[in-house]
Formats: C-alpha cells, sequence, structure tokens
C-alpha cells in the first residue's frame, strides 16, 4: 500500500488528472475467469457521474470506461485489468485565474511545497475525479466477493441534520439525489440544499457504508486490522475528516456494559449477536455481523464567498472559487465509499484464503 | 503495510504474544549514525508501563527492552533494530477459565473462527501488550524526527466528560495519571474513574495527538496520504472505533466559509493559516500547522458484571473476567498515539527525500 | 514487487496484452519536475520496435508512445505518469491454429493450468511486447537518473560464438544490427543468422549491460541487494535463463586470489579497484566501479520445425509456429536490459536517498 | 520484497549481526494449526552449522534456535513467529586489525560508503551467520509446503570439477562433508580441498537445488514469475555472482528445435515433458517438472596470501585475513540454497491460492 496504489493482493493503481487526456485505474491480483462487462462496471460509475442533479457539479462528463487489458472473451485472465476514463469536459479556463492563488481548503498549497509544480487546472490529481477510478476497480472488487456479499452506502447526515433511524429503508437510497435511506430527511435536505447551492456555500456530511454476508474470519491482527484497513481506505476519500466503525466516535462515552455485544448461542452452531457496537469487526478480524462504517467529509472549499488567501509570489490575496462544484461533495462520497468497502473486502478474502485456505 | 508490518521505509514488525516468552520490534530502514540507547527507548516504554497507578492494570511487568541488533557503539548501523522486552508476570492460571468462553468485545471468537486456534492466555495476539513493541519503536521514528519536531498526546474526553479547551496546558499532562492537559479535569475523573474500577465497570475515552515543527510537504496523494496513514495507525491500536483530522465527524457540520482555514501572508514569505480545521493536512499532504488526530476507544470489554456469551462448543455461558485489567484503557493509548504519530512521520519524511529530495 | 509491478520507490506496473487494444505502464514515485517528452520516450521504443531488420519479427508496430498523466507542461509533476502504447498490427488470425495446441517452450500449457484461461493470441500477456511497457518506464528512470550514469548493453554472444573483448567497442553497437560492440563478430553473426532465419530455426544469445557512473553506497543487505535485485529484473525478462553478476559463473572457478578485486589509494582520497571481478558491487552494495550484468535468453520456441505436443484436450499434436517471430530475441533483449538497469538504479538512487539523506 | 524481508505473502525479516548478542528471523503470514518444534528446525540449522568437518570455518556455534512467538502448544497460531539464534562464540578480536582496513571482495568498503559507520566485527550484517536465520525460516517454509514436495540441493561443481551426471544419486548427499551427489568426485574434492585449506587459498562452487512435486500453475507474470523470484532468493546468498534456471546460461548455445521441451499425452490427461531444459518453469510459472536451480559462489575473499587495499583513511595497506574462515563457502551454501527454494514455494503456493484458489 504505498502512494497511488490501494491493496494489497487485490490491488490497483489509480491514474490521472482532472484535465489530462484520461484517468484509470490499473487493477492487479484479480482472480481469472469471472465474468465482466464495461456496461457492469458502467452502472456504478455513473451513479457518480457528475450532473446527475442540481446538487452535483454541472460539469458534463459521460465517464465512459474502457477495459484496455486483462478480460479475454469477457471473463478476466487473471492479468491486470486496465480501466480508462477518457476525459471529455475540462473547461480549464475556468481555473486559469487560481493558477497562481492556493484556494483555502484546497490541495494547491500543499502540491506546490510538496512537488514545486502543480497541475492547477481542476486541481489535478487532488480533484474527486480520481474517485472515477476507484469506482471502477470496485465494480471488480464486487465481481471477486460474488453476489453472497452485499455492499450499499446512504447519507446520513447532511450538516447538523441526520437522518431518523427509525424510517431508514435501503429501498429509498435510490429515490432521491441524496442517497438517502430516509425519504422525509430526503426532502427537507433538498429544501436546505438549494439555499446552500443558492448562496454560494456549502456543507459537510456523513456518509455510512455497510456490508452484508462477509463471513467471520477475515481480517488480520495487527497491522492488516479489516478496521484500519477501512479506516486509510475511507479517510483517503477526497475531504474526508473522520472514520468511524460501529459505535465510532460514540463509543468513548459507553461504560463496558453497554458497549460489550452480548452473543447467545446461534442457528448454526455458532453464537449469535445481540447488538454490533463492534461494527462486524473484533480485534481486526470479521465478526459475521454487518460491517459498519462511517465518515465525515467536509464542506468543498469551492465556494463563492470570498476567502482570505495567499498567491504563489506569497502576498495576500481574495479567492472566489467560480467553476462548477458540489454544494455537498458527501452525496457522490456514497458510491465512492461503497467501492472502497468491496476493494477492502476483496483484498482480505483473498488474504484470508491465502493464509488460512 | 501488512498483516503484522507497518510502514513503507521506516518500517517495523511486531512479534509476540502477552504470555510467551517476550515481544518485540523488528525496525528496518533505521537511518545509520542515530544516537540511541537502550535507556532512552525505556522512558517512552515506561509511559506506557502497567501498573502505574490505581486506573491502570496492576499486572508488574518491568518492560525492560534489549536492542538485540542494528546498533553498533552507541549508534544504529543502517541494519535492522532488533526491539525485544521479556515478559516476566504471567499469570496464565488467570485465564484459564476463558480457554473455551469467548469474552464479548474481546477477539476470542474472531481469531478461533479465523485460524482455528487461539493462544487464549491474555488474549495473546491480540493483547494490548503488543503496543509495548510499538512504543519501542516510535522512539526510534523521534530519533528519525529528530529534536525540531514535538510530538505530544493527552487524554482529552473520559466517557462523556470533555476537558475544558479554555484550560489546555501541556505542562500538566505529566502531573496526573490520566495524561490529562486540564488540571481541574483530571481531578473530576479521578472521582469518576474509582466509581467504575470499584464497580467493575470500564469507560471509553478520547485520545489527542498532535505533532509540531512538521515542515509543509510530507504525505502523498493518493493512498500515501499522511491523513489516511494516521487513520490506519491509530485504528490499528487496541480498542480504537474513530479517528478524527482536525475538526473530524464535526466537519460534517461546518459551512464552507466555516471549514476553509484562511491564509495571510506568513513571516517566512509563505501562508500564515488563521484556523486549523484541516488538522495540518490539506490534500494528504502537511501544510506546516500542527498536525492534529483524535481517536476514540471503547471500554475494556474485560468487566466484572456478568454478560452473556456462548463457549467454543456453541452453548450460552455467562463471562465474567476476573484479571487484572484497565478501567478505562484510553490513559495508556496516549503514549502510544505518540508512538503512531512518530513512525508515521518518520515514514513519510523518508518517503518525501526518496522523491522529492 | 508483485505479480506486475516492478520496483519499490521508484515503481512500475506493466499491463496489456499482445493483441489487445494496448498496453502501458503506470509508473509511480516518478520524482518531480523531470523534463520529459513523448519523443524522447521513442527513441527507446524505437530501439526495441519490431521490423527494424531481418533479424527481428515482422510485426509492423509503430510503438507510439502517449503519456497519458503525471506531466504537466513538459515536466513531472510527482504523481503517476501513464504512458501507453496501443497495438496496431494484431494478426490474430495467425494465432488461431494454436488456440487449442500447447506450444513447446512457451507459456501456453502454464498459463492454462494457472487460470483456466489464457489469451492465446500472440501469447497475451506472456508475449514479449509487454517489455514495450518497461522500455518506456525506464526512459523515465533514465531521467531520474541524471547524465551523470551511462547505461549501456549489448549483445556478446549468439549461440556459441562470442565476441572478440579485444575489438569491443561501445560505438560500433548502433552500427548493426545485433547491439554487436564487434564488427567483425557482428558481420559473422549476420551470415550464421541468415542461416538460421532461412531454416526457420532460432538461436540462443548473452547480453550485457553495463552501468557506469554509478556513485558507490547504493543497494542494501540483507534482500535489498543490488545484485538481487537486477537477478530479478533480467531473469524477468521474456525468455531469460540465468543472469550473471561481474565474474558471474565463472567466479566458481576462481580461487581466492584470482577473485579479490584489490585495492589501491585512489585519485580522490578513496580506494581505486584494480580488476572488477565483482560486477561493481559488494555485499549488495555499489563499489563505484562500472555495474556489469549479463543474462542468457533461450532461442525462442517459435520455429518451423514440428515439435511434438499435446492440445487442450490432451490429444498429441504436432506443432509449426508460422506466426511471425525473431530468429534470435537475444537481439531485441538489449534495450530491455538497458531499460531494467535503469530502473533498477533510479529504485535504489531514491532508496538511498530515503535512508541516507 | 524490500531491505532485510524476504516474500510477499510467506514474509520474513532477518535481524542480527555476526558478532552481536543474537540473530533472528520474524516470520509472518504462516498458516495456521502446523506443527512445529524447535527439533525439527534445528535439524537443517546443524546441516549449516559452521565447524561440521574441517572444511568449514573452525568458528564453534551451536545455533539452538529458540521459538518466542506464534506457536502455541506445538501449533502454528498464524501470528508472527519469532526464531532467535543467540551467539557464543564470537571472538571479536580476531577481527579487531581489519577495523580500519577494507578487506577486497568483501562489503567492507562498500559498507563505509553507504552508511557511515560499519560493525566490522565479523563482517557485521554483511555476514553469513545471517543465513542461520534464513535456514530457520526455510524449516517453517517447508511445513507450509507439506511432504508432497521435496526440496534438495548438493554442490555440483568446485572449482574447474563438475560432478559426473552420470554418477548423480542424491542418497550420496549426506555421506560426504560437501553434500555432493557423487561419492567419487566428493573424494576428489577432499584431495584438492585439503590443499587449497592448508594454502590458506579458497576456492568457488556451483550449487544446484531442485524440488520436486510442485504442481503445474505455481507462479505469475511478470514481476512475479517463480524464476524471477528464484534469482532473486539465490543471488541474496552471501558470495553469489550468478544464478541459472533449467539449462541457465548454456541456453544461449542452442538452436529452438534443442531446446524446446517437447511433450506427449501423459498418465493423468495432461502432457508429459519429455526434457527439462525449461527447468521446470515457462512464462514465470511451473510446469509440474522438477524445479531447477543453479548458482554459483564466488571463493571466499578470506585468505592468507596478502591482497593490496587501503585503510579507512585512504592508505595503502595489505590484507591479510587470519579469521576462522570456509575455504569452499560453496559447501555451507547448500542447506541455505534448499531454504531459499522453500520460503519462495511456500510463498508462491499461498499467492496460488489467493488469487487462483
Amino acid at each position: 500500500m504505498s502512494y497511488n496504489t490501494f491493496g494489497r493482493l487485490f490491488r490497483f493503481t489509480t491514474w490521472g488528472e482532472s484535465h489530462g487526456p484520461a484517468l484509470g485505474a490499473t487493477v492487479d491480483g484479480v482472480p481469472p475467469l469471472l465474468e465482466i462487462t464495461e456496461e457492469e462496471i458502467q452502472v456504478f460509475l455513473d451513479k457518480r457521474k457528475p450532473g446527475q442533479s442540481k446538487y452535483t457539479t454541472q460539469r458534463r462528463e459521460p465517464d465512459a470506461v474502457k477495459i484496455l487489458s486483462g478480460v479475454f472473451e469477457g471473463k478476466t485472465t487473471g492479468t491486470p485489468v486496465q480501466l480508462m476514463i477518457e476525459n471529455t469536459d475540462q473547461r480549464s479556463k475556468d481555473y486559469g485565474d487560481i493558477a497562481e492563488r492556493y484556494r483555502p481548503g484546497h490541495a494547491d498549497f500543499t502540491y506546490m511545497e510538496k512537488y514545486g509544480i502543480r497541475d492547477y487546472r481542476g486541481g489535478g490529481r487532488s480533484s474527486a475525479r480520481e474517485t472515477a477510478a476507484r469506482v471502477a476497480a470496485g465494480a471488480i472488487a464486487r465481481k471477486v466477493l460474488g453476489d453472497g456479499i452485499t455492499i450499499r452506502a446512504s447519507m446520513v447526515q447532511m450538516g447538523a441534520h441526520k437522518i431518523d433511524r427509525s424510517r431508514f429503508d435501503w429501498a429509498e437510497v435510490d429515490n432521491n439525489p441524496f442517497f438517502c435511506a430516509d425519504a422525509q430527511t430526503a426532502e427537507e435536505w433538498a429544501t436546505e440544499l438549494d439555499a446552500i447551492r443558492k448562496s454560494g456555500s456549502s456543507i459537510g456530511a456523513v456518509i455510512e457504508v455497510v456490508a452484508e454476508g462477509v463471513p467471520a474470519g477475515w481480517g488480520a491482527p495487527v497491522y492488516g486490522k479489516l478496521d484500519a484497513d477501512l479506516a486509510t481506505a475511507l479517510m483517503s476519500i477526497n475531504a474526508a475528516k473522520g472514520v468511524e466503525i460501529g459505535a465510532g466516535m460514540e463509543a468513548a462515552r459507553l461504560t463496558g456494559e453497554e458497549n460489550a455485544d452480548e452473543m447467545v448461542p446461534g442457528a448454526n452452531g455458532g453464537p449469535q449477536f445481540m447488538s454490533n457496537n463492534a461494527g462486524g469487526i473484533l480485534g481486526g478480524i470479521s465478526t459475521g455481523q454487518p460491517i459498519v462504517a462511517r465518515f465525515a467529509v467536509k464542506p468543498t472549499s469551492s465556494i463563492l464567498t470570498p476567502r482570505k488567501s495567499v498567491n504563489t509570489r506569497g502576498e495576500a490575496v481574495d479567492v472566489v472559487t467560480k467553476g462548477r462544484h458540489d454544494p455537498c461533495v458527501g452525496i457522490r462520497a456514497v458510491p465512492i465509499a461503497e467501492a472502497m468497502m468491496a476493494v477492502v473486502l476483496a483484498d482480505h478474502m483473498m488474504l484470508h484464503r491465502a493464509q488460512c485456505g
């Protein structure tokens, strides 16, 4: 795991900048004989695609994926799968005025400090466009996992407004532009985000991703823990500032009695858990319960309100970001979260098989 | 980064079980010519050592570290440094009754599911004793970083009780058994934890770790992000359930205006940041501000109140954990957090030097 | 280093099959601010390109490289460089008759055994076309190394016929189709290879690759040895069966007196070596002398003489390979060897800088 | 694979210097439930142990291995296995006079150039004592592979004197101090090496290592090739200068007709190979035939004849090495070769299982 590569055995390297000719993922370690088509991958890319509603950036990208290698007559061959997405709607001129200005909250300054050069067009490599490549890789990871494992994510909080858990219904997620599992909250969010969007502001969010059907025993001590891998996976998503497993930060408030998930004899001879504060992971290894992770994303830093900053010469400037942006980047983070859960699990499925047969 | 190894260039592998003859860390990639002694490493181990106060486990371990390789005439040679700590106070009989019972909240069940075997004595490899090896490795990481970088951690929340930030004073941290930077809160925690300890219960906590003096430019996109590496580092600590960078989970509540850390021209020609919601990291790369991370640990699952569980034959049992345990594992997580911050930074210092000279 | 990825810090992953739409290399870890153009990379690809003379396969591929990412305004940005080469002259029909036959000496049988599927067109992933991606990555590695290091390879043996070392002249290498540093031997090889080519046969070869200007101190014990890394780099080239460093297999015949490279005081205060049996590497670390490696490639297994084999149903068949092939694959291995030397050295330059400043 | 770590999934890190308190191997990724004892590991260490005959160094080391972790009640638990060997017979005074002299052919100069410091006692980390840790790790790798795979090595050439292949008999290997499979040659070598030893000189050798019972399908393209992994494994052994697979360097002399291993229908429905020039590997993947590798080791550079060198101040000196050394290091390289073959195969067994189920 390093730099632009994620995973150990199911392992992909993403490449490409926001306004370059293309971006993609080189996926290595894929098991052979999996049936996969560009159309199947496209389904997931379409969920993440910009311009789906007025709540996401109006950049128009078809995000059409091409499989350039590793698939023969519709099946994976075990060799690297190259997934390429060409960029088509790069309005680089939108970014000309920020070539010399460091946008607050963006990676402009830090990239320049690190590399002494930056592709300022649309944030270059630091753009969330990179996540298209993850989503494509995630589609292959789902194939590795098979139909027995269900991975779903939804937005559970926008600003201070959380969903009502009593109304949680996965079936609602695709009925609103927020991937919200609570129809009533979705309507309220629509009103709230309309106001934020029109004012040129933005807002943060929390996304929850759940994997069901994962057998007990995946993961590993001590630095290959399933939860530690999910933490790095989710924290690597643009704008992420916090990651939680199960009870998450709230675990701090619990007593040992409250926190410990009790067990009773289950149907299949093993234990049945009576709660899931653990989020499906104990000692870094899956318990067989649903794996539950959440992460918070900050509001996009691209807003119309002028913010104080400096330019590349160290002079004070005001920055207003006029490009096409998401008022709540949390929305488009939902399919990305699913992809990252999928790749972590695919990797651990293979690791477990390698060591424990 | 895999299994029991952490890091890319500054890289250590920990080994050893709670009740085996010894545990340790094999630290590879250490730069040569660093002056290091067992005594200097011992200082950090002593902070983590059990039995320091009535609030931590009464197991008596000297945790005396031996350097077995990689140091010659007081200086590192560039070859692997083996740090070994012998176990001396293993009361394995304490654990005999849990050989066949799965303790709720512990890794007993999951290790058994994964491996088909477990060293049940004191939790074996899943015991927090493993963290002694991390702390030893962290002492070497500090040497790599040099005196210009200060890494300090403190406990900032116990149960629902947070410190008062207006009274935050690093100088207080070593004046109380909680590594608490707020003297008044420390006194209140003492009363609260006394009650919890006497009742045989336990409580969660939040630890904050801060690195000052880190230059701008360390870290890397996209899967080598400094924050993503910190996330996996901290989530790998026993009992951790949530990790935050800067504003953390609260970032979800902020608007773009509130969140964006504005910049003004600074003294040295670069920008000076006016706030630090970013926690010192933008786009996965350090900004030059303090790096601020927090993580929540759950209450220890070893409590005197009986909890429902099953045994290895799938039968219902009650579990009461009578061993010597910490009523608040967050306390001893403080020096571990410092160690993990140190190893992540040492790794990124070397990565940055490798790529960007 | 794993599967389709080579290197630790200067690290590339190749992808693509012989008869797929494209192939390429995803190069990660590239230092920023290196000036690089497609034209500069093309120079090296043109050396490896098929159809250059009657002694190499008549497949006509322009092997035109495109830089899809990681370069901005002519300079590397520190982010992954994607190098893509489109395939244009895939006469897949040539291979139809081997879809069900295992060609002796080829990877047909083993790929099928491993994966249960194979892209039989032109050998798929096992084709030497993959090496075009290496050569492209090698061009970037040379940029990392800078002008102070010279990497050159030549063919030093064809069949049993070795060059005459007394006539060795690097200037001759580009004057003949064999990359032979001895003009007279090149003429003799021409006659010999004509006969072999016309008979539909093939012949093996030995290639020598030399790096000059490498400073003392690159490399590392014990499993990051410079010679061990060169060994895996060269052995990974298609058809390679043996690798030698310095005296190589002949070292077995030497006495301690003959083998030890004596030193005398040198011009710059350090030692000057009086011989180079070590091939420029002692204890896995460069001595400052030229680094000298050789490897043997077997004759291509694609020949016109019928060979006994079996088909995918286990039945006896005769195999005659009529495709366009190289009578001596050693010729085109020369630029590949240079590329592999370059990538190993670039990786070790960065490793050394990381650890030893 | 990096620095002091070998392997991907079956992965070990060796540590320790020749004259430090101990050395060892941290073995990670070991499958659980393998029965293993210190005694079983000791068998292999005893083969490599110094002082076994007059032909190996007279240093007296029991090389007694201790298992410090990862084994519980006689079985592996899936957690890291720490194997420690304490040094007992370090006559460091023997090395005092070389503290400031660079021994020709040794790593003294290069370590100093790389690190600016070296543990000169017995060569420190560059000493062949490190290989004791490999042999211990190899014993565990054999357990992973199981009884169906037989790994044996023998010395097949000493100086210019090769064994007679027509007399090759594995049963002879343990009947002479050379691990020679040809009894008559062993006697002749005894005479020859006596003379070399008495003259204070040394001689090189070639070792062959063969694995039988490896199924077809292990290995991987393109940088995880089984032969490329063996190349780095064997070249990492002290004094190795050349590595061959199957026909090896001689492959250069062959025609396509001679080289291609023909196949006929075999007993189990698959092909039966009629020769093994490939050394059991095609396209980096095992064919099911015996895997055959060879490597040449140079003569030890520690000889009684004075050699010209320089000291750490750059002044001309003569070096005579009076310590206890092996006149033919090839002898003790035999069990090391077996260990390296075992660890490469164990790693690939696990890799294959991970990807291809």
